[in-house]
């Protein structure tokens, strides 16, 4: 669940923008008595995930719209399905409708790439992980729309796990000396990880006893090698320029999890329409 | 040019949210007093946008970074090439690199598919238009992209100009009362633009002199018919689910201008790494 | 209509510099379980405008206040006139009072002003317009107070139109090559205005094809003539010192607007009251 | 000395809203590194006030401008007087320019009839106070203004004085009561006050030792009789609904201090102009 | 009454860093639709402080939790006791949990401590004052702690009343000039204070008619020689590292107030629980 | 290291409510261009923390003030030591004085009692660990403190680690399938902990496999027997109501790890004070 002031401040910020001073279109022409209904509907085949975002867009006007969610957030759905029903005053709901669609699109367009990522995965026991390539501001939304698509979430940020790259080991002389002096200030509850892009990197990394090992920009081939060596002691992680296409094949290397910066970065907003109706008239 | 608070506004959300309260694999590893170079790198051929942000990230610092840009927003450049070198205090420089590539990346690639699209027009005197389907609170950075790869700005929000969509007209009786009550409260400084979706709708926007005509989801057949119908006596626009492979052809009607939602709700990240170098023996 | 977050940012700036820690002549005095009923009323003849400010002031208050407006933004009144009543707790009630007065009294005052500038031009088609002249952070407000009032609004902000004076026109070499600089950037929903204050200046203008010419600080003879020389070809405003009683006169030389940055940095506050009655025998 | 987080927020609220997402017009038109310079002159006689302003609107663009004040708040100009001077680049200079004049014309507007409002009471000992009717927002800078042209600050907020009104003295049963209870919260560092509109009033508020007891909205004639009914026991201060121009009949009274509201809610704009000239020919 | 806004702010500070994009373990493991009971109890007798915070938690939630406070802020009550009952979502109820008791458990102890100083005093007439030594951004909800303890409260910032240190006095060249320096800007409504730290100092200060005297670090012997020679022309206050238990002892002085800055600065949390019970089977 | 901005929010926080609308005393009484010198000395042994909030404190004033830190977080000191000295405008050295004290007294109260702590285990493997009881807003820099003091930071927020207690099992069955139901939405980079409060429990506990087994609130003796039960199959911790003079005697039973929440709820401020001297005769 993504605390509610999450979606707030995403919200807000887009009202703020796309609204301005106030739409002068419906504040001109649409009565301000005028209600009607607004229905969110699938134009494409997709995985449901934002609908808080419907309700919180709405939340934001003063006066009372009522949203009727009727896909929750992971729901697999065809296209022509309607995803939710706001109805109240017209003006609020063709004001608040363009930034409701931008948020929703996304999130659903993320899930839905996950989703089939996960099933390409079918019989495996790689897990799909989503990464920090997030847009600033969005990393709790987006990961929570890779969640929903069946991915894992991997460390939240720089603060919550350790991973170890070539730079810092240069820095400090070693990846023992660089775990040992992250375990100085950090318990043990934080997940270290080292991160290799060359076979003859894993027997000094296994002699570190990390938690995990990340294979950076492997091909397929020597993924599978890296993974032979490892045999079990350490967590293993591919990652680096995979595309959602590619999951499988990466995966039948036996790395046990695949972390997919695309997920976050690259996924098309999916088409969802917003189909208004009067109810009085207007 | 964006104005400063703005890209602020960004890159602290995505600080923020990266760093959490601060980031333990470079305070354990790297030594206070290391100092390095990043150079940020063109993987794939583009068109730069976001220069900016990778300032604003290191300024947010309290330590400082000196940033060179040695490619600014609008240049085309190749794979390879270096955009900026930012040295400084090697713990700063490793984290902020990822929310500076986070920012960098979606912005050079809405910037360079907008570039492709407008160079496909070459010749042809149709204009390239974006949209309001930008990601909520990034609208300012995301429109700078598509003019920094050629395409001209639509109205900035609902506040900065009028379009009346059926909803609109059937709320107020007719395209002319519908102009005729936005008139009352705006001043002549603001663009009124009627959508129109079948060609026997024409005839009545054009009695009513708005200052254009949008033609939504025509095809490109009907998109000839309508212009000719128009004849020069508004400014034509045409949208709606359109690809930028498409851009020529629906040009080629001779309609005004186009725009393209695709530009920033799909655009994918473009390649941009950054590679790290002591520059102190750590 | 003003979006509510704007209301909300204005009045909890109000309340937080009002109330500090807290009111503490209430505090100590109030019965906490007092309840009472607040009448806001006009001292003065006025036109209405700002009532959202007091449902907001006490919605920002943590126990329920029942505003109900009597009278609504836009509304002709009498000295003497109820415009809104609340009702709650005592305490809220009275430590509310003087923010939402103080909001109440500035716009009222502005519509007030611009009603009887507007008055004065019937019989003529002269449109009034606000300016970019209003308090920094309460923009959309005060201009939502002149459009109450019967003025038109003006482009927004210097993102949302074009205004081209002196100074950029000798930076770029000539008004044609600063309106076609303009044109490559923003679409053609930008309305471009030139300044112009000598006759002499206005035959090169019109040469650029702007869609209006603001005549500034011409006297009404000067004016007659500027407008005379434009016959037509663009829009035409006047601008620059007017004061409000001049505006019939300024109107009669035919331009097509007045501007007026009175109307928003010199309107006096207008003599609003709130008289508090207990409910409960406190 | 306003704090500078104040100024700051200030001004920021004024660019956010007056450049939105970018000044078209000077980004389009003024080439990027051409340099000027920009006077800000007074067109009237008038107290400075407000002068930070200038220096915190340029502050917050991220390219330097020097600003130079030559005339610090509080000085007495004549019109034509250059109150400071702002050099850099052209582009910022005129992007801030309408903020920075925005503030500093009502700043010194509220210095400017303050100062002659306290120059009226020469040779008298009666002060003139400022009150709590203050533009929601702006009241330390507004006060600031109010001090610098030469009258004293009453109590900023509700949480540093009290003031004690007939509702409060019914509600607790006496004046006398009203002031033990507000005793039993704070301790004597806050200072107490008896609001009182009637002579008969006043024996009641002297039995409850009050610091002060102010007259409201009395006449002339009554005033006097109320300052020699208290003879000196209690600070007198005379409040509401008194303009400028009668501040030295009322003072002559003898009451101890004026309060006038006047001051902030009702001061017209002062007229300063900013001039700008090119350094580098464009 | 602490303003809403302010309770608001802390308690999203709060939730902001405790859940950070989501509470992991209870998505994952309590049902969506599990209902429950939290009841918050003190596990030590103390005085109730922060009530507010726990219904402020749970309104910022998107779920709507029914809070009964039990015990008002002020209450005296012995371990064991319910303070207060939240019932709704279990998600909810559990991820707010630490962040309301960690405010609740602060405060109480603040109160508990002040009561029982104040209880010391019983039978003399000098008050307990608390000072600015609060925790930066929580001083409204501390000396509000401090207040419902029974101690009164002291000036609340540098802008509502003077205290005139060694320092000032040096800068300006006796205590009389500095005194005068004050009243030139602020009104007889501000308090002012002189500090004084040897008996030698204490003449000068009674010359210059402050309204009080402060005796900073003077022992119990020196204290006592001190009010005498003060003689009740101005109100004296003891202050500067008296602990708790050494306020009886200094009261007895005759000072007529003694400032605590141990009540904020020192104040251990006390030890209130909150004990969950399923109200649904899970 | 803390990043910048979360010591901004906090410095901000304490001074707007410190100097309000501006410090009187200093603003009237001492001269604008008075310099000095101020120097913060330990008045008591301790452990050094929060020197940046002293630097931030003074970066927020807009006349530059040189901070130059003696004694780095981290050091322990003797009383008398000079911690840091700060050079410039004695106005603003004097108004920021109170808060830079607020935040080091407090961050150096935690860091002392947390090296004691420490020390009081040397020769043992026991860790010493920080918890979620800390002032909500604070917990980046409260933790910053522990750490400085020699403890190792628990998991951060209930986003970046897994505690599964009695209720969370009872919801959902059974601590195997609640660790599985964590699983399914965190990969293995989060840590996955289980509370028991009695020996009977660690039997299922160790059976589902978590990464930590956290001991509740029992005695010495019962803990003994709970470590020698886990015998190294899971990483232990003992918590709940531990006070940092029991933490050696806790150590000696073998358990992993102890968390103290004491470190930060309860930690009183030490005394730290800062010394004012004039630099310019005033």
């Amino acid at each position: 669940m993504v605390p509610p002031w999450i979606w707030e401040r995403i919200v807000r910020g887009g009202l703020e923008e796309d609204l301005g001073a106030g739409d002068i279109t419906t504040t001109a022409i649409i009565p301000r008595d005028s209600t009607g209904t607004l229905r969110f509907k699938a134009r494409q085949p997709l995985v449901v995930a934002g609908m808080e975002a419907i309700r919180e867009t709405y939340r934001q006007f003063d006066q009372p719209v009522d949203v009727e969610v009727l896909q929750e957030d992971g729901a697999v759905v065809t296209a022509g399905t309607i995803l939710a029903i706001a109805r109240g005053p017209s003006r609020v709901l063709l004001s608040g409708e363009r930034v409701a669609l931008n948020i929703v699109q996304r999130l659903a367009g993320i899930a839905t790439v996950t989703h089939n990522a996960v099933e390409s995965l079918t019989g495996l026991d790689t897990i799909l992980l989503d990464t920090r390539k997030t847009t600033p501001g969005w990393r709790a939304v987006e990961r929570w729309a890779t969640r929903v698509g069946g991915a894992r979430n991997h460390r939240f940020d720089l603060n919550s796990a350790v991973l170890i790259k070539d730079n810092h080991i240069a820095a400090v002389g070693g990846i023992t000396s660089a775990i040992e002096a992250v375990r100085k200030i950090v318990g043990p509850t934080v997940f270290v990880e080292v991160e290799v892009d060359r076979l003859d990197q894993i027997g000094e990394a296994l002699d570190a006893k990390p938690d995990g090992i990340l294979f950076d920009n492997m091909d397929v081939d020597t993924l599978r090698k890296a993974v032979r060596l490892v045999d079990g002691r350490a967590f293993t992680e591919a990652s680096g320029g995979i595309h959602p296409s590619q999951v499988r094949q990466v995966a039948e290397t036996g790395v046990n999890a695949i972390s997919l910066g695309w997920l976050t970065h690259s996924a098309q907003a999916i088409d969802i329409g917003a189909d208004w109706e009067s109810t009085d008239g207007h």
